[in-house]
């Protein structure tokens, strides 16, 4: 019988560590390239030691894009729930996706380019917490055109532009010298809150 | 002595046939995992009669690359040369962006997941008219800010909103149900153009 791994703080803060060099191999390397000794290397241990910590590659990809889900997810209940108008919402979101693409920018990377590697049923339950995602942002619009606080708009595409949008930042993230993260940030905010404002 | 292949119309259209039917392949099963038999199979021909027509699967990639880089870089100059304030050369061209996104979608497609595999020098030369579309695209938002047509914004983040925005249009063909082909069109540029108008 296999001896379960032993929670300990080392152990936890261990896993942690393999998790940040999956995700920086997955996005450098690719999932599908990125082996388990390429992982060994990367957190320096033997590749066996590794099987103490995960279980497989498959594994990894799941935490990295189910952490990801979540954070966005725990992020737009606390929108959902403050006050402020619609539009303040919307730029409430927007502002939490253009930090994680910079902070994070690593995990989010892999979530959004590598999800189609995940297995079943993670790969169906991650899908469908994304369409619930949209749907609730589209929701928030919805409200404000309603309550005349953003403009008469189709809030599918509105979603659309928007994730799109902060999905851009990865072009950034390869060319930075134009522009700062803050003004990367206040730009985005103004292009994008500013064509969902009331004419 | 190789003979080369006569330019007959017949062959014209074979050629296009089978650039046509490269673009489609190269996005559905990814560039790397397209052979040339499963591009003859495409066709209806023997991979052997395709070399009549084209050199090897990279010069079809660099072929689509480079025609799709030479429609924007067109449309592009019109703009430029068009009337019309800084702003309504921007609508002209989220306009044709939009439109390509829809009408040409497997070229454009390829040209933005796949010119990583154009060989040298025209991965070099594509980056390069890339880089300098966008550039050109900044120096239209520039002049609009200049001349009091744009808000005070910065004309690279706006680049960076406005094409990401545009090329999110692949969400929209996994998923139609939503929005047609020309509430996509009208409600994208409401938004984009909008968040650039004088406030």
């Amino acid at each position: 019988m296999d001896m379960p791994a032993i929670k300990t703080k080392k152990n936890v803060s261990k896993k942690a560590l393999i998790t940040e060099k999956a995700a920086q191999l997955f996005k450098l390397k690719g999932y599908n390239a990125t082996s388990m000794r390429h992982l060994a290397e990367a957190v320096g241990v033997e590749a066996a030691s590794l099987y103490n910590h995960i279980s497989s590659k498959g594994s990894l990809l799941h935490e990295i894009c189910f952490a990801v889900a979540a954070a966005f997810a725990g992020n737009l209940q606390e929108v959902e729930r403050s006050d402020g108008n619609a539009l303040n919402k919307i730029e409430q979101l927007l502002r939490f996706h253009i930090r994680m693409m910079i902070d994070r920018y690593d995990e989010i990377y892999v979530a959004n380019h590598d999800w189609k590697h995940l297995s079943e049923p993670g790969l169906s339950e991650f899908l469908q917490q994304r369409r619930l995602y949209e749907k609730r942002i589209a929701t928030i619009i919805e409200e404000g055109i309603r309550k005349n606080e953003i403009r008469n708009i189709d809030p599918h595409v509105a979603v659309l532009v928007l994730l799109s949008a902060v999905r851009g930042i990865e072009f950034w993230h390869r060319n930075k010298r134009n522009t700062s993260a803050t003004g990367l940030e206040e730009n985005m905010i103004a292009h994008l809150t500013g064509g969902l404002k009331k004419i």
